[in-house]
């Protein structure tokens, strides 16, 4: 059987007359564009843009909400309650639908940004407020997320489909979270190193850990950064590994 | 045949912290609710509360966008484009609309605020942005605004129900448009007058206008405010004098 | 000797068309006024016409920053580094002592507000952060807070002068920190209690704890919140009271 | 007698994760750096990055203040009263006075960005209010702006010092305001082309407009723009054939 893997990157990311990455190139890579929606970066301009290249492209469009904090762009955390965390995934999550309809399609799935995300894979309370407040959206919705998470056993009790998460260019531990950064093998700068761990992944579900260990992850969808100096070639490097090695790209959503 | 109205307000125009009005009473003696969605006033908990008074008190919920524009309340005018009116429209209904579904309801109508409402009486060009975004979003969505304005051709246009407004508290000119605020006649303060003119509104159709001539309005729906001192009292006064007149109190939309 | 002690109060805690708390009133029943600078309330308005109170009733103004978020008034935890916070500390404080030289007045004093008073208290690298951008502001500035602090020490540290604050409307514990609120003796509600404390804290520096101990806070001003029904005639009864007692008002800047 | 010019630049223009243009090339170039101050870029971090830059490299720190509309990036008009704009003034031009302190500098200038840079040119109350709460900061602050504006008239009116600002990568008409964008000699893309400009407005205070009138500017300081593509290789070479032509470069302020 054919192994099958998405490919994601957060996108549209911009504000105002800022932008970060390359989002054209980008767009044509991904098979899933995680959208920012506002709170942590996007702005309607932005997300108009998104949703129309999303369109155009046959991606699958997703939502990206994070903390309402610009300036931080969403990776300080936030004391917020869960249910502030509820009505601003709806709020963010509805703009972003909002927006696709004049581009004739709609979000297919939520994967929440930065700081947010790192609270929805520990804080139980937390992810299920968010994973009943996608579910009270559409329960059609998908949530894309990392494996083994508070967020995938919220999603599991809310009757959403959940998209496990794999880093074809970050390292492992043996519990299957990534190697911090600054730590040694946080990283994997190579492309053709990242393009191959990208193929084990999606060939055998697993990835060897700092420790020589192996750590099953299942991944639905490997994560590009669209946002450093030779993202775009290190996402087409590896969607070009994937493609020769015989995997299949192709929206979990 | 019995006269038929609507009533309307403003509401959920808080932020964080603040709030505006007498919400509570108010959304028990409207039919209709005009909720900010975020970029005049209104944030996630407010449209979250909003929505939920709505389902609560059977009140049809629109949506009430305005200008990105916080600290001016929406009352400045600001000089954005028609995309970036049509793009912003999007992202303020789908917020509303989304957070919504949370409360068992969907957003039923639009409504612009403070500076943008009085371009899109005016400026045909943002009408027709505005209206196409609408009917973008929903062909089944009604649109609120003055009468004979910009904003109901553009609606027409786009195909879109609009329903006609009028104030009971306010004097018209000849020509069916407002007397300016400062100028004699401008507001009318006696709860008992605004009574009778609102009566005189569901029931005609047309209103004194302050040279004596006789405009014809024929509003679908009467605004309330609620943000000043004495304001729920004067809107149960309206409502009352009109149930007492036989006039059907129901939401347009 | 006279006992001397200063009333202060958080003022100026509007944004836009958002008030709270009545103003007029506690400008004339305070020493010095901790005006909010943009980042948690406050506008360039709201600063502007705060400073002009201050100035009128001849009250000390201080900067009140907060952590930068309108939507939480600057009450939710937020993971700012402390050289964020300093450069935002500067930000604030400048912009209100801009905005003061138009009254002919300047800042003399800063306190934090919200979650950053909190994180000020006890967190050594962010309180010495904050207390080398007030010297490096003005050597000549006064920081308001919790007494015992490492707000406290960070000042003194600095050079800077240091002035204990004391709350005559709140339980203490035997190691000088608030009775939590929401627990049993957190608040005291009634005005006449309330100024027996003020005096007590006054005359002799120290207070009865919940346990029956006593606790040694040597204030130098008393904080009088003016933001909750019944403020403004708390406030002012705790004033008169003290003024009966023969204990001196006066502003610790 | 040596001809002598000011270079200035719009410069910290990012925010939060964002940046735009080259400003580490562009401190190394300019005398004067306008740095924007939080309304419509900029943030306490930016700004202290920014009043380092200016220090490191001693070029003269000015405020660059907008209208406060961080999704237009200050570009959009935006109808506030000239109260606000004296209050917003004041709000800026402190918080960047207040980070220059931790950097041992102060702002030496003050020069209006975007739309308000406009507004100021040709709306006598606006640039009234705007120069005098510039006076009432420091009566010793330089005002940057066009030549024979309404600015330029507020700020003789105010006692305030005014730098008269050209542009020598655009075009002239005859009444000495600028060829708009978009129309056929607007921009001078040619480095060597506005380097000649540069110098001819350096040495004879004048230039020749579209119709081949002479238009008189006696300009203070030439504006170089660094967010463009080749932005600050353009900035060099004017900067070099200045020197080459015997112009010194030297801060107005």
């Amino acid at each position: 059987m054919q192994p099958t893997i998405d490919l994601n990157s957060d996108l549209g990311e911009g504000f105002g007359a800022w932008r970060i990455g390359d989002d054209d190139e980008m767009f044509r890579v991904v098979t899933s564009a995680n959208v920012a929606c506002g709170f942590h970066a996007g702005d309607a301009m932005t997300m108009t843009a998104s949703a129309a290249a999303a369109a155009r492209e046959g991606v699958a469009l997703g939502a990206h909400p994070g903390y309402r904090d610009l300036a931080g762009f969403g990776r300080r955390a936030l004391d917020t309650s869960p249910s502030e965390i509820a009505a601003e995934l709806l709020v963010q999550l509805g703009a972003l639908d909002g927006v696709a309809r004049a581009s004739g399609i709609r979000v297919r799935y939520v994967k929440a940004h930065g700081a947010l995300y790192h609270r929805l894979a520990a804080d139980a309370s937390a992810a299920h407020a968010f994973a009943e407040a996608v579910f009270a959206y559409d329960p059609a919705m998908s949530v894309l997320g990392p494996p083994a998470s508070e967020l995938e056993r919220a999603a599991d009790a809310a009757g959403l489909r959940f998209a496990r998460e794999a880093f074809a260019d970050r390292g492992y531990l043996a519990d299957g979270t990534l190697v911090p950064r600054g730590q040694p093998g946080a990283i994997v700068d190579d492309p053709a190193a990242a393009a191959d761990r990208a193929i084990e992944l999606a060939e055998t579900g697993g990835i060897t850990a700092d420790d020589g260990s192996r750590v099953e992850l299942r991944p639905d969808s490997l994560c590009l950064h669209g946002d450093t100096p030779g993202a775009a070639a290190m996402a087409r490097a590896v969607r070009a590994a994937l493609e020769r090695a015989g995997v299949e790209i192709r929206s979990f959503a």
